[in-house]
């Protein structure tokens, strides 16, 4: 190993990341997306109280303000009780990012099971650390707003042969990180149920549109990025600059459905295919967690161009990409009733998408856009170039012709009223404790009955 | 006029329109946007105080807390006097058409020279009454989401005729009310400069894109309508239920770097091109103060379809159109130096929009989009079909080709550093005192800098 390796290993990884260390809450030592190393921040409610921050760990949850309360976190600021306080994790994400790492360290400290604040900590768990099963998770920030990417090369590519075989990538895909806005308001917490939409489709050949449930309700499976640091309106944020403005991650469900996507998207994008629901994991796993989990670019496809100078990002491991698979499941409404578990449909990999998290953001705000703390940045679809690494039904089921079979003998083309969709995240690297997202889930309820 | 007529009549106007009312503020008497039957809300502040409620009255700016304070307004509920002292109209339109109503019925009684409180308010005036050069009007409204509509036929058949001579207006066109997630984040209040954006344009002919300012920065002329009352996510809300949903009116500037849009747009819409800026004036106007101004919906044109149950709008005075003018003018660097007064460059009609507010609204929400207090509808820039009411410059000059000359002699195909636009908004009729929006301007400042 160089000595240059070595520096950028000392840079990104401090004693928070020692696969060695271990919690005194058990269920956190082994197999769990939340080992001490994860530590990722959420909003939880205990009953009908109001909701505050916590850290997942294990099967349990730790109330970050009932941990300075106790003075288990001695050099806590007010800023930062204050935070930990709030129903979302929006004030805590104005704060910057010295407060989130602070957070890191204090809770690391608090539930190791070799630290002496450990000991305190564990000698007063009750009303200190919750069992998940005792809390409802809420949805962790209120977005101001949402974009959306298209960054997965496979999954444009995918797409666009279906509609355009001979010449499925548009001109600009490989210059441009596309994106567009999408629907902030409709942001659900995983757990949410989710109706499926009416509205106007048109069936090929009919001279007039008609008005009736989706049939073509379709998942995306995503990673969501959510902006912590702001830039000011007109001020854009340079690529090397670009990662301190990210705060962390989750998973991201782009609840979509194609027959109403496929009538209304011209020439303006999305916009009710899309914008009746949205969800995401109640875990916000910060980018200090994701340090071991950071990989260079792999070098583009002959041919490809280079990213230009304002997307020209170094893909090291700090602004590269993030070696994260996403699984997607689903349930049947029949699968629960007779007892078979969630079937997985695929498993991509967001190290697969083309651009990284800081070209996104350059990107966003490169003719002046301001994101702010709260801000939200999906992927796209994490598809990835094999067939079992199709993030969405409509790739998977090549637009339903090609139908998936549940072991009930059911088949899918597209989702059914009852189906349940659940999406898992996971990280791995060599020398680093696996963590994970925690889920994304969400079932489909049926088209609510109306005269429109 | 028949007895129906009659009906109608009384149901949509009440003593606050009575067009022989006079202001003891005698600027709202005469040639003025804000005569006593308009009374729109806005936020404003004097000095370094706290942004608070106001309402426009000729030249002049109502201080509503004051009012309250005073006890000018003794029937004023304890959360209307908390609403006013806040810095966006949020709290307000939180409360419900109800207060929005109480509001202006308390405004125009205190502001009547022929009321017993509009004399005891007169001679008080100081603290109560500012002059609008006094104050600093602040953004109205925190904006949750903001969608833009493509409302005006016109408009969109004159962008398609450039694109598709033969064929310029989509099939989904005239069956739904196009539209599309915009940037709230980036919405600015009349007066704030827009820099002008860099970003990637691709050169005909050109192999690969460059990174450069704009060259066909625009504006679009649009009225923006803002959400008062909210939707559950999931349901729906009828054609007939959708205008107790619309708060009121403001003027919107959509400013819009067309050769960005243009590399950037396909296939999921516009994003960097329309995000780093979008102007509102700082005036509410109520969809009280509108009533007189509602007009029915004009028969579509022979051989348009009906609209679809969900979007059939009785077009009534009530659910209608709004008859609003709305004029742009521009005023170059030069012109300001010379002193020539801003020139105008079109004129158009919300009249003309192919889809009133409420079918927008009841479109949005009907695969069940839930849309909330603050939020803001733009209709899509206002043109009608003739040449002098095309509402942005890539219409009037048809994309550059026919400039407009300036009286410095200057011409425009697109905006120059320097230029400020202008636009304000009228509505009149018969019987009833004129109103108007106020103004919403914004000038170009040069483009940043940058190795990007």
């Amino acid at each position: 190993m160089s000595s240059l390796s070595l520096e950028v290993d000392n840079r990104v990884r401090d004693s928070t990341h020692d696969p060695t260390l271990r919690s005194w809450i058990e269920s956190a030592n082994s197999s769990t997306d939340f080992p001490v190393q994860n530590l990722p921040l959420g909003v939880f409610r205990v009953a009908e109280e109001a909701g505050r921050v916590g850290v997942a760990i294990g099967d349990s949850i730790l109330d970050l303000s009932a941990a300075i309360a106790r003075g288990l976190w001695a050099s806590a600021g007010g800023d930062i009780a204050h935070a930990v306080r709030q129903p979302s994790l929006n004030a805590l994400m104005t704060l910057g990012g010295d407060a989130r790492r602070a957070i890191r360290h204090a809770a690391s400290d608090l539930l190791r099971h070799d630290t002496e604040t450990g000991r305190r900590a564990r000698a007063q768990s009750a009303g200190l650390v919750y069992a998940a099963g005792e809390v409802t998770m809420l949805r962790p920030v209120a977005v101001g707003d949402y974009t959306d990417f298209y960054a997965s090369v496979h999954h444009a590519t995918n797409v666009g042969r279906m509609m355009r075989p001979d010449n499925p990538l548009l001109p600009n895909y490989k210059w441009i990180p596309i994106g567009y806005h999408g629907r902030a308001s409709s942001i659900v917490v995983s757990g949410t149920p989710v109706r499926r939409p009416r509205g106007q489709t048109k069936d090929e050949g009919a001279a007039a549109p008609t008005v009736r449930p989706s049939r073509r309700l379709d998942y995306e499976a995503e990673v969501g990025f959510y902006v912590g640091k702001a830039n000011v309106l007109g001020e854009p944020v340079g690529i090397a600059d670009a990662p301190a403005h990210i705060f962390g991650i989750c998973l991201l469900n782009d609840w979509s459905a194609r027959d109403i996507q496929a009538w209304e998207y011209q020439p303006l994008g999305p916009f009710l295919a899309k914008s009746f629901a949205t969800t995401v994991s109640p875990w916000v796993v910060t980018m200090e967690a994701l340090e071991p989990f950071r990989t260079s670019v792999s070098p583009r496809p002959a041919g490809d161009p280079e990213p230009l100078p304002y997307l020209a990002d170094a893909g090291d491991q700090r602004t590269g990409a993030v070696d994260l698979t996403i699984e997607v499941l689903l349930q049947s409404a029949k699968m629960r009733e007779v007892g078979i578990a969630p079937v997985r449909l695929s498993c991509g990999n967001a190290r697969d998408l083309y651009w990284t998290p800081a070209q996104l953001l350059a990107h966003h705000t490169s003719a002046g856009c301001n994101l702010g703390p709260g801000d939200l940045l999906g992927s796209g679809t994490v598809s990835g170039p094999e067939r079992e690494s199709r993030g969405c039904l409509l790739e998977l089921t090549w637009r339903g012709t090609e139908p998936v079979e549940l072991p009930t003998g059911e088949t899918r083309r597209f989702l059914e009223d009852g189906d349940e969709v659940i999406m898992r995240g996971q990280c791995a690297a060599d020398g680093a404790v696996a963590i994970g997202c925690g889920e994304c889930r969400g079932v489909i309820l049926p088209a609510i009955r109306g005269a429109c």
